[in-house]
């Protein structure tokens, strides 16, 4: 309530101003005026905080959602007997990364000022003293969580079905808590070095390079170091069979697949209209109605068209390559479509994210054409999808952003996309981007799972791959659908003419009395 | 923040004050008050805009999610050997929508100024000069396609198990691109010829048809569609036995039809109270605690209410006419509940809610009797559910809805239910809503089914569908719960004696050494 | 929009204020500035009740989903033959609560004023004359709901596999519709006798108990309720051997739960956060940035650090314990310290929330093993992970509460807790908390379960028991990935030498051509 404002009594403030020749009275009248405006300034700030942390922290939990989205993606797209396995980095993604990114990830990457190279304000480290300034409240720490977990989570992706568990905790507290805050202080803090939204003018090439949801931040970072974890690992036994020829490996499920891909999608209207941060900004007072929340929307528009186009393309290229209508090459489309447009996801118009979408396709069929033909192996595509489609997003942006939105989104005059008539120099920065996220996810990750490998941590034996990670590793199958207790009960119960019931915890009997 | 308002010095202010006798100095004065009170004017619009896009951006995800409701309710209620392909159209009704719906949809049915049959305004289409005016944001788009896309998937249901995946584009792209925008454009744009919220008083019997959130538009569209599909099509091989008894084609996986089926309640809060579009406005200065954001909780309530006791209804009334507790009847019970509150919801009381829900819950069991006296055979239950229920919705508005109600969420004093004493004409234009949609449908969904059947584009084979869409079109089983590798592991791997693993790519070999 | 408040012309006042030495046109300058003051105060009432509303609604629908969560969670942990019979309980659960609630429920918990023990103001029940005040709107019921029916939720999984159904819709009601209702009236509602935000300084030991979020109101509740329930009915039959072994009854599906135990994650972000029911509220003028909204934002990370440390140590502990990395104890860790910070999550800093979740794992590790020791079967580990977590949850805020979180989140100087230097009295209101909800859970609850239990209604025979409750009592099995129409097409289809295919519906044919 605004009680304080709500007395405003006409006749007294009359008394006072009908006297206001009298400087003590004009003084009181001014005092009370003053006052009022001052409480109402108080209540509209406090609002704004109220409706920008809401905003961020929905955002935020959608955000999270993403996380249940991979561990189903991700568990659809294995065989059954490594379920437990892959869900299980997922729930440990999420748990490691919150303990990590709050004792110094966050502060590494948002800590400011920085040295340079990574953030290191003492108030971050385990938010010690926090908040402690505007635009920077718990909301976006969870905000942030969020994203970095989600790198985590397209990195298990990539080696999926044959690491060892330890190598997994090593590599993913290292990728959370090290190599992503460096990268996203590079390009999303206020001092980093490519930021576009630097505090002061100096920027990249004037412009600094936009990566607004994190394509490259993100999906590339996650990639690019699951494409050196699958390289470094080799394929799955089976998966190229002795004359070099590729054969599938299928998921288990693909009722989870999609259920994974429908999250993502749905956590997605976190991830790329919420790094907008905050809503409750006015853009032109000539348009009242258009703002902040305008941008907001129009980000949820551009997402959603670039993703279906993109499923849609590769629904028809798939039909008219392999013969058939495969949903879940369309959902990994329709995922790439996300991971490209997230770079310029508030920048461009909706017309080009149905461009962005359309080439997407294109770039995930190539990168998998390219897999194949180098036997890599990559379970979940994560290196081609986020990867790769993450690089086309950055390219994508540098030739598409519109003047009008970057100077919106990114206050000043700044260069915009190439193809829009807005010069290079944004290009280039998109460009050195790119280059930048391979070598440094190369020059860390890479050693890291050599070194792995050297060390004899990071692969699992040949009879763990081949019996499954879930019975060797983590204590059982994922399913029983045939209950043990009573043979009736099971639809497939009378096939099998087994005399009597095993439990279920003992080795399976291989003597059958059929 | 709103700096220029904070900055109100009472010296300053008192001084112009002090000599307002003075012309000069109490223009001073006056302009310093206005430009305050025209600050904080700014910001207030601003926050309004802010509040209510968040509230309806926040809402339209909330609907999408309804997608994967659909797209999980479908798969469990259809036989494994098809369940890819109902997953597939699901992801497409989304994907193929946004293309559709951006480029004309959602012009066609809020591009006011229309002809009195469509809308047409160039702005519309493919969003190309948006937002041009208050109240229609992106946000405002990215809500309507959601529900657009639902339409689809209701009808997606009654049709399942047995269609041509190219009939299923086709009869897709055509309802969310141009039947359902005609519908909603007559129920619900501003110059819709039965809307309640016309912007002129030229109201159907001073009325206008109140489906506040698509019992008609969505729903029953949708189920008419699908019921027109269905009849069409026939019933699958071996749902009438030769004798015509009714034979249960049982879904898949309950579990997946109870996700299914809470996802869909979970998304239908953002679609019923979602449907008020805004949350920042109040009702009545004497009591300042209530306004439209109590209109909108109410219909959370109400919406609940409706389900839970059509829920209730069916598990008691199936329990007699069954003779067990059947939880997927529930959810279809619950399903109709939502389906037939989401007409009223905003206008009607906590208690007419579990009214609509009991009789709701008798509509569908009557229905579905029908259905099989009939032998129509709907894997969803989609056109008795969401034609009938949906139907039955649109009456019971005209019936219920309070008289206060009715003037809050649509200004003026209107008709109202009949019950209630509003008089007949609300429930005469609910009525006339019934027959248009059943006629509109019919004439455009009813020809281009039977034109596919003529094409033979419609149905699949015989032996197609024996043996699954999933193997004949989609390229392989859903599932793949036994892995190949090694049989040890499989929990039902020692039931049979196969002697040689087979790959699962191959043929299932059909020698068996047992 | 603010129409009134934005014509200001500064000419007109002007003219007023430059003659306001004559007194009617001072007054009609005062009025002037009066009503704009009072359109901008009422613009500013709204805007606030929207913003609040809106959060809490939000949350609300959050809250919501972990309904869902609990069926995918309670589904994937029982066996596959019981499935439909558990998730039946939780859409029950949802829509029996949403009826009890609505009709008394809600009125014996917040009903203010009480009769001292339980709440009963007229216009609470069945939402008679609501909302009728300031800060309890519809949006408040509908939260209070989504509490109500999670405690019956959690009493569900303690009874799982073995409980009629008949006996769960008449604890479920009782629960939700009277045992829990008083529990929160006494610790939530402005009178409650133990409550910490009573409106008057009447305070249990000059303190009250601190419940933020329920702890002890919704864990302990529903954790003890299925203590008793499980106590009565005894293990599941084979969960403990002739020898007295303890044999693990493994659920069916490790994705369901991990599929449950994400929703619940996600839908704690509504139920801890959440439970500040507002969000627009500055708490410092100093720091204008720090109000409410940043203790919301705390409250979800001291809820994800908490989770995360208790999920690591699990994991860990685990392992050296049983020799493998387990999925299914790592989701029980994480929800046990979601379970155990829900007390104290909105007053103690980030870093005592991760001590919180490093306990909370050796809690439930301990109460786990006291639980095979004394042959107690829960199948959910319910009682444990909710009771027992719970309970040290509330322990917890009585040691670790900080000071200045503690007078903000309730206002006034309190003591706070022990180990903070806030001395004993906290902690004992605490302890008081926990001893009279294990007590009045118990004299109500425990003759319920022992009623139902000598009239034969409580468990069912063991020949349902052994075949399953699905097969027994909800008309079939859950699932049906192999279909009957063509064996080809079945990945297991060849391992069976069946000669025809037999229907599902008919029982399972007991000879075999093999």
């Amino acid at each position: 309530m605004v009680t304080a404002t709500t007395t405003c009594s006409a006749v007294d403030l009359a008394a006072l101003l009908s006297s206001s020749s009298n400087s003590t009275s004009s003084l009181a009248a001014a005092t009370f005026l003053c006052s009022q405006i001052s409480n109402i300034s108080n209540k509209l700030s406090d609002t704004t905080f109220a409706v920008d942390n809401t905003y961020l922290l929905f955002s935020a939990y959608l955000v999270f959602a993403m996380q249940l989205g991979f561990a189903m993606l991700c568990a659809g797209s294995v065989r059954a007997k490594n379920t437990m396995n892959i869900m299980l980095t997922n729930v440990l993604d999420a748990a490691a990364g919150a303990i990590s990114y709050y004792l110094f990830g966050f502060a590494f990457a948002f800590g400011t000022p920085s040295n340079g190279f990574i953030g290191r304000h003492h108030s971050f480290f385990a938010l010690s003293s926090y908040p402690e300034r505007s635009g920077s409240d718990f909301s976006f720490f969870l905000y942030q969580w969020a994203f970095a977990i989600a790198a985590a989570g397209i990195t298990s992706g990539s080696i999926a079905e044959r690491t060892q568990f330890v190598a997994y905790l090593i590599y993913s507290t290292f990728l959370t808590g090290f190599v992503y805050p460096t990268v996203s202080h590079w390009f999303w803090s206020s001092d980093g070095w490519a930021s576009a939204s630097r505090s002061d003018n100096n920027l990249l090439f004037g412009s600094g390079a936009i990566d607004f949801a994190g394509s490259g931040v993100v999906h590339m970072v996650g990639g690019i170091a699951g494409l050196w974890g699958a390289l470094v690992e080799g394929p799955r036994i089976g998966r190229f069979d002795r004359s070099g020829r590729s054969v599938a490996l299928r998921g288990h499920s693909a009722s989870l697949v999609v259920l994974g891909t429908f999250l993502l999608w749905f956590g997605w209207y976190g991830f790329n209209p919420g790094s907008f941060l905050t809503i409750l900004k006015g853009y032109d007072k000539s348009r009242p109605y258009y703002g902040q929340w305008s941008a907001v929307g129009r980000t949820a528009v551009t997402t959603t068209l670039s993703g279906c186009t993109a499923a849609l393309t590769t629904l028809f290229s798939k039909r008219l390559l392999a013969g058939h209508w495969n949903v879940i090459d369309v959902c990994n489309g329709l995922l790439g479509g996300f991971a490209a447009i997230t770079s310029g996801c508030a920048v461009v118009e909706p017309w080009a994210a149905i461009v962005c979408g359309f080439v997407t396709s294109w770039v995930l069929i190539g990168f998998n054409l390219l897999a194949k033909k180098l036997k890599y192996d990559d379970p979940l595509e994560a290196a081609q999808l986020h990867g790769g489609c993450g690089a086309w997003g950055l390219i994508f942006t540098g030739l598409f952003a519109s003047k009008q939105y970057v100077n919106e989104v990114y206050s000043g005059d700044r260069p915009y996309g190439l193809l829009m008539g807005g010069g290079g120099k944004l290009l280039a920065a998109q460009i050195v981007q790119i280059i930048v996220i391979v070598g440094w996810v190369t020059v860390t990750m890479g050693p890291l799972f050599y070194g792995l490998h050297k060390m004899n941590l990071l692969r699992i034996s040949a009879e763990d791959e081949m019996a499954g990670m879930d019975m060797t590793r983590h204590g059982g199958f994922a399913y029983a659908y045939n209950d043990e207790d009573d043979v009736s009960t099971k639809p497939w119960g009378h096939m099998a003419g087994r005399v009597e019931p095993t439990s279920r915890s003992s080795t399976p009997t291989p003597t059958l009395t059929v």
